[in-house]
């Protein structure tokens, strides 16, 4: 089953009270649909998400410890005991170093957690498939945010990240980010070898959240 | 009123559950004591516990932008928005840049949260107390965790922070950190002219939490 | 004597044998004018530069560690041995944590180097002024390579920063950078009481450095 | 031929006229044995070092921009132009972003500079080596300085990165560094399958460097 991970980010628009709704909305469309669906939205609005809605919620960022003398970190033990599916890791507005990608994408297995590492380019899909996640979402930093689709202004990089990724290990599955807009965008991606997209701006930041989402996912 | 904040930390034995239970002890604790205490937990045990205890609720950090297209971040404004009280910045374990201390210091005002600036010797003191935050926490590095407070230790560290805070301006208060593991140490640091302490390892990690935080204020 | 500190950044335009040239010509200029003149280019052009011109040249950055095992870093200590002036601390395009600008100013006091802490704002030069620098350098990063100097976009934060610096230690001296490109933004920045000015693509940036240069000094 | 890289780090006993020295003592070792002999000593001492001594000069960091307009930085456009040879990059005293390496290593190849990626297990060895690097150099942060080699502490994890690293590019070569203090220890290495090795302490701390540096590849 395609994935679609939709990454709340700060927005004004996917915390709060305005979170907790979008995450309704997000389970209820995941119902009529053949894709698996995911969230990601701020630490704060976590735990009231994961307790009142039946979705798998994904932390945006964990950080590279260990429960012990840290201040202002989630560790990745603090996501599994909060009931937390995975998390997104390296995205391009949270990047990490690569030893920090490694601690988390291994302790992610260990705890059984799913790890979704982000990457900018070909290569560092290629590199981010040697530490074996679930996921590598690629998101070419230009096209974030932009409204123009990955899949459309550079369909190679798609293609080829997802050759690089499986030439290295075909368990991982590739996420295509950046810029997804429409549903075509979504089949587009699909169409190049990707297992699914991760979506933000063109959800969260919508008029109409809901209907954005409907037709992201085909169902207007 | 002399101030008694706790840092939970990203200590295991201050988070989840057993962070809900610290937060009811020192809520019960509070209330038979002539402090004002005040707790800081993980950002994922924040939510329940401002629904569930009626106790300030501090974060251990907050990021140095607002809402908009940021990844893991915590904004001022989502604490805000959380019913939180304020934060620590800048803690020795999540040192920041100046200029971000500033924005935080300076964003928190306008929305009406407690700025708690961490520093580690006088001069830091007397940068941060020049950016008029609620409260400057002198923590020299080597001591936290150590359990030689630095009101022993170092006595002139924080007399000298607080002639230094206040010599830049009267109206901020400075708390002593590091290493305060008993009644006596929490006196002599208020003898030196502290306006309060901040704790953690000496209540968190402690084999009985509230017994040791109740000899920390003087109940036993 | 008033400062004129020229930061050759990371410019083609002012690297290697380029950066030679342009320190020639800034220590020509400056034996004809009434100003205090300095350099700052990179690490890589500060020896032959200190060697073969007689000029102030001061590093664009230190880090906040002493002689040891540490890679990739350029100590205070290394910069006093080479015969460096000083240096740049804190650039907007070099942010560092408070906790290493008060290493690095005090390091520098003890060595005899000159520092000057660049700044944003005027609550961040009362506290960089807190720690008792050379020189405080306020550079509002929006006009940073604008050609609008702060001295006409903003007048007030020159004027402030300078009354903010000199009212916490009356000894420290004020710069004024970003933006600055004529010399009357030169005159303007002294008459709103900066002890001198910051400069950098003015100079480094202009089709013909040394003319750009004699004009920001007045000479023609 | 085998490889023997010394990162003078920023030691005393490496920076400065010792760098010079200890320059000129590995120039005069390596026409003696048949390894590959280079250098990897602070900014500040390159440009000398280049000039006097003919050996291959590493630097120990490079960051990840262009000429333009930052600084403090070191671009690696002007380690080309000052002669440098190459350059550590990702030292675990010197971790860098993912992207970032991915971005070095790309930019190095264009400018026919060579890459030195260190790591720190052998899932990083594999990710760094799907960026096709020059070197990979394997050094496990726990035996940095120890003293204690990790071809004898831990020799499957040089045996494995080696495996790892040539099963995803047969090009790229292996270093394996961290606490190697004897020739035995290189052989040992070399014997696990590795390129050659990556030194530090062993040599620039020691208190007869040239002795050590003799004795280290097998000439006493």
């Amino acid at each position: 089953m395609k994935a679609v991970i939709i990454n709340f980010k700060a927005y004004g628009e996917g915390s709060g009270e305005r979170a907790l709704a979008l995450a309704k909305a997000v389970k209820e469309i995941s119902e009529k649909v053949d894709f698996y669906m995911a969230i990601a939205p701020n630490f704060l609005d976590i735990p009231e998400i994961v307790k009142s809605v039946d979705i798998d919620v994904f932390a945006q960022h964990a950080d590279a410890v260990s429960y012990g003398s840290h201040t202002g970190r989630i560790t990745p033990e603090m996501l599994k005991e909060k009931g937390v599916k995975g998390s997104l890791i390296n995205h391009s507005e949270r990047r990490l170093r690569l030893a920090d990608i490694d601690y988390l994408v291994s302790k992610f297995k260990e705890l059984g957690l799913t790890s979704v590492v982000c990457t900018n380019n070909v290569s560092t899909t290629r590199a981010a498939a040697a530490l074996s996640p679930d996921y590598v979402a690629i998101e070419p930093p230009e096209l974030i945010g932009s409204g123009i689709p990955v899949s459309k202004a550079e369909p190679e990089v798609v293609e080829n990240s997802v050759k690089a990724a499986k030439g290295i290990n075909p368990e991982v599955k590739v996420l295509c980010g950046a810029g997804i807009a429409t549903y075509e965008d979504v089949v587009a991606a699909i169409d190049l070898g990707a297992d699914g997209v991760l979506l933000a701006s063109g959800v969260v930041k919508a008029s109409d959240q809901k209907r954005a989402l409907e037709e992201l996912v085909g169902l207007r």
